[in-house]
Order: structure tokens, then sequence, then C-alpha cells
């Protein structure tokens, strides 16, 4: 078998290093002096943690298009802090009630869940704040645009809606299709946000971006199957958040629907489709969104 | 005494046309068709309450700088998105743990606590989405200016700070210069964004500017005096929601601070300023936000 693209030394530099680039702006933008500690509540809920996978969807997709290279700076810690403000509140007593986060007590265990919650609404403001820079280093068409793919993603036709599904599904016995749907709004639309925000840096045709939402889309859907997976096959202390807690909490899921064997087989496919999405847009710097694809297919956490 | 300016047959016809226009376009813009009932608990949250003052400020700014009306019926909603998103947060067993708003249920004890989470965190992106249509009707440049005024108003720097800090003065005798800061950011800043987001929609001279946003700082903290007089004065079926909470809460207000009498004389003291940085703007039409500053003040819930 070939070597994955995502054990390559070019892209394991690339990630650590764009990795470094999104914590430092991370750091630099959730400030610590925000009102009463909840800066402190913020910075605790998006420092030191997680993959960026988000962050490196856009950045790469950035690179891919040759777009604004600072644009998708923030634009990526846009993305993190809707991605980090979902788990806080995703994490609270009334949604998941759960305590462990990227191996460290959730926020609301540590601060309280009203802190939680302000932190939670604070860090979703500031996300759009980021898009609209106010010493002139974005154009005003272009921090719109950003605006509103992040607003779509995030909200009742995104993310939040997924959510929503998420808890009216709670023993219920999903199909095929079902589950998928909810998958695509929950956490597909953010990821394929990413890659979206990422190329609008830069004037795009029609047809390569629409191969490239379709990368979006699959490496989305990809990505949730082996959370699923994950969730059966690895230890809490693995995750950095609660194993288990899918088949505790009686949801459907693509192991309770399809089985081990069959789930890893289909986020392969989706991961194949993914690449060849990628492929058919013939754009010549592909390697690290191609690397991106591999690296969520084979993450143990 | 003179007749005030918020009785006139021309502000109260004004008043409920708004009124009317905002309602409707709520209602097409917040969509019952949002997955798994997310888009009904959002509906329940917005529509049918409310004195929409904030669409109102945003609206009457626009007429008084001759702005672009379509931008400023969207600029309205978002702010009101906002608002009604801050109310159910508000209002969840974490933070106030209130069951009547508006004269209805509120949202977590109608729909329970993990939809209110939900439906807040969708209204919030709803109302930046709002403020980037995808028909062309709006240049890119005022939508980012819009969304920049929105977060900026919404977030730790404003809204919510000012409710991190409310939550962390519980119990402590604030001094009147720490009470307004708070205010300012609570309900202040979005009060004020709601005049500036107005302005906005035209090309204003930075003087002007200034004068229009000192109208809504001044007008922003009479309201706040305002609110915690009719804590005190008023029975929770006039105010449509719980009267008496502040004191027992033990939470600082004006009233506690100063005397009823004294926080009275505070907020017309406060109105006067707002007519008078209004008046210094030397604009011809802005007998409307005239108007709204004397029905903050003699609003009886």
């Amino acid at each position: 078998m070939s070597k994955l693209l995502s054990d390559t030394d070019a892209f394991v530099s690339w990630r650590s290093l764009q990795q470094q680039r999104v914590e430092q702006a991370l750091s630099s933008w959730v400030s610590a002096d925000a009102p009463a500690d909840l800066g402190v509540v913020m910075r605790y809920a998006v420092l030191d943690g997680g993959k960026r996978l988000r962050p490196l969807l856009v950045l790469a997709a950035c690179e891919a298009v040759q777009g604004d290279a600072a644009a998708a700076l923030r634009a990526a810690c846009a993305v993190e802090l809707i991605h980090a403000y979902s788990l806080v509140h995703d994490d609270m007593p009334c949604m998941d009630n759960d305590v462990l986060r990227r191996g460290k007590p959730t926020v609301h265990v540590k601060f309280g869940e009203a802190q939680a919650l302000l932190a939670g609404d604070a860090l979703q403001a500031l996300a759009f704040e980021l898009l609209v820079p106010d010493d002139g280093s974005m154009g005003g068409a272009l921090s719109a645009r950003l605006c509103r793919q992040l607003a779509l993603a995030a909200g009742a036709t995104g993310m939040a809606g997924g959510q929503a599904v998420d808890l009216a599904s709670v023993g219920i016995a999903l199909d095929r299709p079902s589950l998928e749907a909810m998958h695509r709004l929950k956490t597909g639309a953010l990821l394929q946000a990413s890659v979206m925000m990422g190329v609008s840096t830069a004037s795009v045709e029609p047809g390569v971006q629409a191969r490239l939402s379709a990368y979006g889309a699959f490496l989305g859907l990809a990505f949730q199957v082996v959370d699923d997976i994950l969730d059966v096959t690895t230890d809490s202390a693995t995750l950095g958040k609660t194993a288990g807690k899918d088949a505790a909490a009686d949801k459907p899921t693509f192991v309770s629907l399809m089985g081990l064997e069959a789930a890893q087989a289909y986020a392969d496919q989706m991961l194949d489709q993914a690449h060849e999405a990628l492929s058919a847009t013939a754009l010549p710097r592909t390697e690290t969104l191609h690397a991106l694809a591999d690296w969520v297919g084979r993450r143990v956490s």
C-alpha cells in the first residue's frame, strides 16, 4: 500500500506550522480582557485544544485557489470559534451533559453553566467580528460573503438545525438517508463551509467551485462516519472526550446502522469520492487538501 | 406641560405602521421550516411580542439621515433577533430562571432547555445572515459594516460582556459609575448600535455621527433607569415579565442605588441630553427620534 499523503514530511510540517499560526491568531483575537472573566472563559473554550481541522481546511483551500492568505487566516479562526462555541453549548447539562472535552473539564464544569452559555454566545459574535476587520485589510464584498457563508453553516439551515434533529432522534432508528441528512447539517455544513470560505478568498470559476464544494461534502460525511467508529473503538483518554456516549444516549450512528466493518468501508468510499472531486478540479496545488482527506480517514481521535 | 412628541398622531401612526412592517419582515425571514421544529421555537421567541424599540430606532435613524430603507429594515430585524435570542438565553434556569416573557411562558418552559439553547444560537446566526442578502440588494461594504457593528454590540465588548458583569454583580453594592458601565454594555450597546446601524445606511459626516451616537448612548442609559423603575413600580401583568425580580435576586439597580425619585429625575436628565445631542445634529428629520426618546421615558412596560 502506498504511503498516505497525510504521512508525508511536507504535510506533517505544513500541518504543524498552520496549527501554530491558528493558535497564535486565536490567542491574539480572543482577548482575556473581556469583562468579568468572560475573556478567560472564552480562551479556555478555544485555546490549546483540538486538531483544528476546520481552520486547516480553510487554509488549504485558500492555498489551492491561491487566495488571500490574510483573509483566510481570519476565516479559519472564525470557523474555529463557531466550532468551539458549539462544543461549549453542546456539552451543557441540558444537551449532552458532558464533563470531558479535549482532555479537560468542560467549560460549564469549570466555570458554571451561566458563564458557559455567555461565553458560547460571545464566541459566536466574535466569529463574525473577525470577518470584518476595521483596518481596511479586507474588502467589504469579501467580508460580507464570508459572513453569509458562516451564518448559513452555523444556523438553523446548518449546524444548529442539525443539532435540533440530533436531539429529536434519540431512541429513533433513522435510516441511512435520514442519518446522512442530519450529519450534513450537524457537522457537514461547517466542514464544507470551511473549504468554501477558503475558496472565497480568490475568484474561482463556478465549475471548480462546485467540485471543491463536493470535496467538502464528501469529506464532511466521512468525518462523521469515522467519528461514529471512534466512539465505539477508542477510549476516552485517547479521544479527549467521553467515548461510547452515542450508544449510551441511544443515538443513531453509522455503526449502529451498518455495523463497524461496513461503516469503515463507507468512510473509505466517501473519501475516495472526495479525492476524485478534488482531482477533477485540475487545480495545480491540491496536495494538502488530498492529504487532509487522508488525515480525516486515518485519525485516531 | 406641552404635549409629548410620543403622543402625537404622527408618531403613533408611524410607530404602528413600522411595527407592522417589522412584524411582517420577521415573520417572512424567521422560517418555520427549520428542521425538527427549531423554526417553530425560533418564531415563538421572536414573533408577536415586544415594543420593537430597537427596530424602531434603526428605522427612525435611517429616516433622519435619509438612508437606504430596505437595508434599514434588514438591520432592524437583525438587531431584534439578537435581542430576542438574548432574552431566550437570559431566561434559562442557569441565568435568570424566568418563566414569563412578553406575557407568555418563556421558551425553555414551553419547549425545553435544549431547544431554547439551540433556538437562541440559531437566531444569532440568522441575524448576521439577514445582513448579507444574496439577491444583490445591498452592497458588500454596507453589509460588512453592519455585521461589524452588530457583532461588537452583541459580543464580549457589548451585550454578552454586560451580562457577565451582571452575573458577577449579584449581592454587590456597585457605585453609580460601575452600574452605568455595566448597563452601557448589557443594554446600552445594542440600543446605541440600533441607532448607528440606521445611520450607516447613508453617508453621514463624522460630527453628525458622533452626535447621533451620543443620542443613542443617553437614550440607552435612560432606558435602563426606567427599566429599573418599572421593575419596582409595575406589576407582572402590565410588564409581561416577572416584576420585582431585581430586588428578589439582590441585583444592584438605579433605584436601589439612588431611590425612586432620584432615579426618575436621572432618567429625565439623560433624556434631556439625548434630545440635546439630537438637536445639535441640525438634521431636518429628527422628530421621530425625538419622539422615541419621549416614548422611552414614558413607557409603562
